[in-house]
Protein backbone atom coordinates (compact mmCIF):
# COMPACT_ATOMS: atom_id res chain seq x y z
CA UNK A 1 0.00 0.00 0.00
CA UNK A 2 1.57 3.62 -1.19
CA UNK A 3 1.36 6.17 1.99
CA UNK A 4 2.20 9.71 1.89
CA UNK A 5 5.57 10.70 3.68
CA UNK A 6 4.33 12.35 7.02
CA UNK A 7 7.80 12.52 8.22
CA UNK A 8 10.82 11.53 6.22
CA UNK A 9 13.73 10.16 7.65
CA UNK A 10 15.44 13.92 7.06
CA UNK A 11 12.61 15.53 9.04
CA UNK A 12 13.45 13.24 12.17
CA UNK A 13 16.81 14.18 11.83
CA UNK A 14 16.34 17.60 11.58
CA UNK A 15 13.46 17.44 14.36
CA UNK A 16 16.45 15.59 16.54
CA UNK A 17 18.82 18.36 16.16
CA UNK A 18 16.51 21.07 16.87
CA UNK A 19 15.77 19.29 20.53
CA UNK A 20 19.44 18.56 20.53
CA UNK A 21 20.36 22.93 19.95
CA UNK A 22 17.28 23.48 23.15
CA UNK A 23 19.53 21.29 25.08
CA UNK A 24 22.83 22.61 24.63
CA UNK A 25 21.22 26.04 25.53
CA UNK A 26 19.76 24.20 28.75
CA UNK A 27 23.17 23.33 29.67
CA UNK A 28 24.81 26.08 29.11
CA UNK A 29 21.94 28.05 31.74
CA UNK A 30 23.77 26.13 34.57
CA UNK A 31 25.61 27.35 36.32
CA UNK A 32 28.80 25.26 36.70
CA UNK A 33 28.26 23.47 40.62
CA UNK A 34 24.45 23.40 40.51
CA UNK A 35 25.09 21.61 36.92
CA UNK A 36 26.85 18.59 38.77
CA UNK A 37 25.03 19.21 42.71
CA UNK A 38 21.96 20.69 42.00
CA UNK A 39 18.74 17.96 42.25
CA UNK A 40 15.04 18.09 43.61
CA UNK A 41 13.15 14.97 45.07
CA UNK A 42 16.75 13.00 45.22
CA UNK A 43 16.72 12.84 41.27
CA UNK A 44 19.75 12.91 39.39
CA UNK A 45 21.66 16.23 38.57
CA UNK A 46 21.15 17.86 35.18
CA UNK A 47 25.21 16.24 34.46
CA UNK A 48 24.05 12.77 34.85
CA UNK A 49 21.26 13.26 32.84
CA UNK A 50 23.12 15.09 29.83
CA UNK A 51 25.69 11.81 30.41
CA UNK A 52 22.62 9.18 29.99
CA UNK A 53 21.55 11.08 26.74
CA UNK A 54 25.26 11.40 25.64
CA UNK A 55 25.99 7.84 26.26
CA UNK A 56 22.39 6.82 24.24
CA UNK A 57 22.51 8.71 21.21
CA UNK A 58 25.95 8.40 19.51
CA UNK A 59 26.77 4.46 21.11
CA UNK A 60 23.01 3.74 20.31
CA UNK A 61 23.43 4.65 16.33
CA UNK A 62 26.58 3.31 16.71
CA UNK A 63 25.26 -0.32 17.40
CA UNK A 64 22.48 0.32 15.42
CA UNK A 65 24.94 0.98 12.13
CA UNK A 66 26.89 -1.52 12.54
CA UNK A 67 25.15 -3.97 14.50
CA UNK A 68 27.40 -3.95 17.95
CA UNK A 69 24.82 -4.99 20.74
CA UNK A 70 26.60 -3.30 23.46
CA UNK A 71 25.79 -2.51 27.07
CA UNK A 72 25.41 1.63 27.24
CA UNK A 73 27.19 3.10 30.33
CA UNK A 74 26.04 6.57 31.81
CA UNK A 75 29.35 6.97 33.49
CA UNK A 76 31.18 9.19 31.28
CA UNK A 77 34.80 10.66 32.19
CA UNK A 78 32.86 14.37 32.24
CA UNK A 79 33.46 16.75 34.56
CA UNK A 80 33.05 20.46 34.33
CA UNK A 81 30.37 21.94 31.74
CA UNK A 82 32.77 22.79 29.12
CA UNK A 83 33.67 19.24 28.88
CA UNK A 84 29.99 18.13 28.83
CA UNK A 85 29.74 20.93 25.96
CA UNK A 86 32.80 19.68 24.34
CA UNK A 87 31.63 16.32 24.14
CA UNK A 88 27.77 17.18 23.01
CA UNK A 89 29.04 19.23 20.38
CA UNK A 90 31.95 16.56 18.96
CA UNK A 91 29.07 14.15 19.17
CA UNK A 92 26.40 16.28 16.77
CA UNK A 93 28.09 15.24 13.33
CA UNK A 94 28.57 12.06 14.53
CA UNK A 95 25.52 11.48 15.38
CA UNK A 96 24.63 13.00 11.54
CA UNK A 97 26.83 10.77 10.19
CA UNK A 98 25.77 7.20 11.76
CA UNK A 99 21.95 8.36 11.26
CA UNK A 100 22.78 8.95 7.89
CA UNK A 101 23.66 5.49 7.62
CA UNK A 102 20.56 3.71 8.52
CA UNK A 103 18.99 2.74 5.47
CA UNK A 104 15.74 3.74 5.23
CA UNK A 105 14.35 0.03 4.57
CA UNK A 106 15.84 -0.60 8.27
CA UNK A 107 13.65 1.83 10.17
CA UNK A 108 11.45 -0.93 10.86
CA UNK A 109 13.57 -3.71 11.67
CA UNK A 110 13.88 -5.08 15.10
CA UNK A 111 17.07 -4.31 16.69
CA UNK A 112 18.02 -4.72 20.42
CA UNK A 113 19.22 -1.63 21.28
CA UNK A 114 22.25 -2.09 23.90
CA UNK A 115 21.09 -5.86 24.15
CA UNK A 116 17.73 -4.77 26.33
CA UNK A 117 15.70 -2.61 23.88
CA UNK A 118 14.34 -5.06 21.19
CA UNK A 119 12.11 -2.50 18.87
CA UNK A 120 11.53 -1.01 15.67
CA UNK A 121 14.55 0.95 15.03
CA UNK A 122 12.41 3.83 14.63
CA UNK A 123 10.73 3.54 17.84
CA UNK A 124 14.31 3.40 19.24
CA UNK A 125 15.09 6.55 17.76
CA UNK A 126 11.99 8.88 18.77
CA UNK A 127 12.71 7.02 22.42
CA UNK A 128 15.85 8.74 22.20
CA UNK A 129 14.36 12.23 21.12
CA UNK A 130 11.34 11.85 23.94
CA UNK A 131 13.63 10.53 26.34
CA UNK A 132 15.91 13.86 25.54
CA UNK A 133 13.05 16.27 25.78
CA UNK A 134 11.68 14.41 28.84
CA UNK A 135 15.25 15.06 30.70
CA UNK A 136 15.71 18.25 29.97
CA UNK A 137 12.23 19.64 31.27
CA UNK A 138 13.41 18.07 34.23
CA UNK A 139 16.68 20.48 33.78
CA UNK A 140 14.01 23.18 33.16
CA UNK A 141 12.41 22.68 36.41
CA UNK A 142 15.73 22.89 38.18
CA UNK A 143 16.96 26.80 36.46
CA UNK A 144 13.63 27.72 37.65
CA UNK A 145 13.92 26.22 41.14
CA UNK A 146 17.45 27.87 41.33
CA UNK A 147 16.02 30.86 40.35
CA UNK A 148 16.97 30.96 36.57
CA UNK A 149 14.75 31.31 33.38
CA UNK A 150 14.94 28.32 30.88
CA UNK A 151 15.48 28.66 27.15
CA UNK A 152 12.39 29.50 25.03
CA UNK A 153 10.49 25.93 24.79
CA UNK A 154 10.59 26.70 21.09
CA UNK A 155 14.11 27.91 20.13
CA UNK A 156 15.93 25.19 18.51
CA UNK A 157 18.33 26.85 16.29
CA UNK B 1 10.81 11.29 -5.19
CA UNK B 2 9.84 7.88 -3.31
CA UNK B 3 10.67 7.61 0.10
CA UNK B 4 10.15 5.23 2.65
CA UNK B 5 7.40 5.59 5.25
CA UNK B 6 9.24 5.65 8.21
CA UNK B 7 6.54 7.25 10.47
CA UNK B 8 3.07 6.96 8.94
CA UNK B 9 0.19 8.93 10.01
CA UNK B 10 -1.09 6.02 11.94
CA UNK B 11 2.14 5.38 13.86
CA UNK B 12 2.03 9.26 14.83
CA UNK B 13 -1.50 8.71 16.38
CA UNK B 14 -0.64 5.51 18.03
CA UNK B 15 2.93 7.34 19.51
CA UNK B 16 0.62 10.28 20.46
CA UNK B 17 -1.68 8.12 22.38
CA UNK B 18 0.77 5.88 23.90
CA UNK B 19 1.82 9.42 25.35
CA UNK B 20 -1.65 10.69 26.63
CA UNK B 21 -2.00 7.43 28.37
CA UNK B 22 1.34 7.96 30.40
CA UNK B 23 -0.10 11.69 31.07
CA UNK B 24 -3.15 10.69 32.39
CA UNK B 25 -1.35 7.84 34.59
CA UNK B 26 0.71 11.30 35.83
CA UNK B 27 -2.64 12.69 36.81
CA UNK B 28 -3.31 9.99 38.75
CA UNK B 29 -0.49 9.55 40.88
CA UNK B 30 -1.15 13.74 41.78
CA UNK B 31 -2.79 14.01 45.37
CA UNK B 32 -6.19 16.08 44.81
CA UNK B 33 -4.69 19.53 46.65
CA UNK B 34 -1.10 19.57 45.11
CA UNK B 35 -2.83 18.81 42.00
CA UNK B 36 -4.14 22.20 42.06
CA UNK B 37 -1.79 24.07 44.33
CA UNK B 38 1.56 22.57 43.90
CA UNK B 39 4.28 23.80 42.03
CA UNK B 40 8.18 24.58 42.10
CA UNK B 41 10.31 28.14 41.43
CA UNK B 42 7.00 30.18 40.20
CA UNK B 43 5.68 27.67 37.75
CA UNK B 44 2.37 26.43 37.17
CA UNK B 45 0.63 24.12 38.91
CA UNK B 46 -0.04 20.37 37.33
CA UNK B 47 -3.86 20.84 36.94
CA UNK B 48 -2.66 24.21 34.63
CA UNK B 49 -0.19 22.35 33.01
CA UNK B 50 -2.96 19.44 32.17
CA UNK B 51 -5.47 22.65 30.77
CA UNK B 52 -3.03 23.56 28.55
CA UNK B 53 -2.66 20.59 27.11
CA UNK B 54 -6.69 19.83 26.98
CA UNK B 55 -7.00 23.37 25.44
CA UNK B 56 -4.44 22.79 22.45
CA UNK B 57 -5.41 19.10 21.78
CA UNK B 58 -8.79 18.80 20.21
CA UNK B 59 -9.30 22.67 19.75
CA UNK B 60 -6.42 22.35 17.55
CA UNK B 61 -7.00 19.55 15.34
CA UNK B 62 -10.84 20.85 15.68
CA UNK B 63 -9.14 24.40 14.04
CA UNK B 64 -6.89 22.08 11.38
CA UNK B 65 -9.71 19.75 9.85
CA UNK B 66 -12.74 22.23 9.75
CA UNK B 67 -9.95 25.42 8.93
CA UNK B 68 -11.18 27.63 11.88
CA UNK B 69 -8.96 30.25 12.98
CA UNK B 70 -9.63 30.65 17.09
CA UNK B 71 -7.13 31.87 19.96
CA UNK B 72 -7.15 29.25 22.59
CA UNK B 73 -8.37 29.38 25.75
CA UNK B 74 -6.24 27.34 28.88
CA UNK B 75 -8.43 28.61 31.69
CA UNK B 76 -10.71 25.63 31.20
CA UNK B 77 -13.57 25.23 33.99
CA UNK B 78 -12.19 22.47 35.95
CA UNK B 79 -11.53 22.14 39.67
CA UNK B 80 -10.93 18.53 40.78
CA UNK B 81 -9.13 15.57 39.56
CA UNK B 82 -12.04 14.27 38.32
CA UNK B 83 -12.86 16.51 36.15
CA UNK B 84 -9.74 16.26 34.95
CA UNK B 85 -9.63 13.11 34.54
CA UNK B 86 -13.21 12.57 32.72
CA UNK B 87 -12.34 15.82 30.36
CA UNK B 88 -9.02 14.20 29.49
CA UNK B 89 -11.35 10.40 28.43
CA UNK B 90 -13.70 12.48 26.78
CA UNK B 91 -10.87 14.04 24.36
CA UNK B 92 -9.04 11.37 23.94
CA UNK B 93 -12.18 9.71 21.07
CA UNK B 94 -12.55 12.86 19.33
CA UNK B 95 -9.05 13.61 19.11
CA UNK B 96 -8.83 10.44 17.46
CA UNK B 97 -11.95 10.94 15.26
CA UNK B 98 -10.63 14.72 14.55
CA UNK B 99 -6.74 13.43 13.28
CA UNK B 100 -8.08 10.62 11.68
CA UNK B 101 -10.35 13.60 9.04
CA UNK B 102 -6.85 15.45 8.25
CA UNK B 103 -5.96 14.42 4.79
CA UNK B 104 -1.97 13.23 4.45
CA UNK B 105 -2.07 15.32 1.47
CA UNK B 106 -2.21 18.51 4.40
CA UNK B 107 0.25 17.16 6.72
CA UNK B 108 3.00 19.50 4.97
CA UNK B 109 0.38 22.57 4.14
CA UNK B 110 0.88 25.39 6.89
CA UNK B 111 -2.25 26.28 8.88
CA UNK B 112 -2.00 28.89 11.16
CA UNK B 113 -3.02 27.34 14.67
CA UNK B 114 -4.67 29.48 16.96
CA UNK B 115 -3.65 32.87 14.15
CA UNK B 116 -0.60 32.57 16.31
CA UNK B 117 1.45 29.30 14.73
CA UNK B 118 1.76 28.80 11.35
CA UNK B 119 3.80 26.32 10.19
CA UNK B 120 2.99 23.31 8.56
CA UNK B 121 0.61 20.91 10.18
CA UNK B 122 2.45 17.88 11.16
CA UNK B 123 5.21 20.53 12.93
CA UNK B 124 2.03 21.42 14.95
CA UNK B 125 1.04 17.79 15.86
CA UNK B 126 4.73 17.23 16.63
CA UNK B 127 4.50 20.55 19.25
CA UNK B 128 2.15 19.56 21.02
CA UNK B 129 3.45 15.73 21.87
CA UNK B 130 6.65 17.41 22.45
CA UNK B 131 5.20 20.23 24.40
CA UNK B 132 3.02 17.19 26.43
CA UNK B 133 6.45 15.34 27.07
CA UNK B 134 7.67 18.88 28.33
CA UNK B 135 5.28 19.37 30.77
CA UNK B 136 4.96 15.93 31.88
CA UNK B 137 8.20 15.62 33.01
CA UNK B 138 7.75 19.25 34.44
CA UNK B 139 5.15 16.89 36.80
CA UNK B 140 7.37 14.06 37.04
CA UNK B 141 9.86 16.48 39.08
CA UNK B 142 6.35 17.85 41.41
CA UNK B 143 5.98 14.34 42.30
CA UNK B 144 9.16 13.22 42.82
CA UNK B 145 9.54 16.71 45.40
CA UNK B 146 6.48 15.38 46.98
CA UNK B 147 8.02 12.22 47.64
CA UNK B 148 5.77 10.15 45.17
CA UNK B 149 6.83 8.21 42.70
CA UNK B 150 5.88 8.92 38.90
CA UNK B 151 4.63 6.11 36.90
CA UNK B 152 7.60 4.28 34.22
CA UNK B 153 8.56 6.98 31.21
CA UNK B 154 8.11 3.90 29.37
CA UNK B 155 4.84 2.63 30.39
CA UNK B 156 2.24 4.06 27.57
CA UNK B 157 -0.54 1.49 27.99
Amino acid sequence: MEKTVIISKADLLEHWLGHRNLTRKTIEKFPEEELFKFSIGGMRTFADLIKEMLSLAVPGLDGIVHDKIEKYNHDLPLHTKAELLAQWDKDTPVLIDLYNQIPEERFHDDFNLFGEYKFPIVHNLMYFIDNEIHHRAQGFVYLRALGIEPPFFWDRY
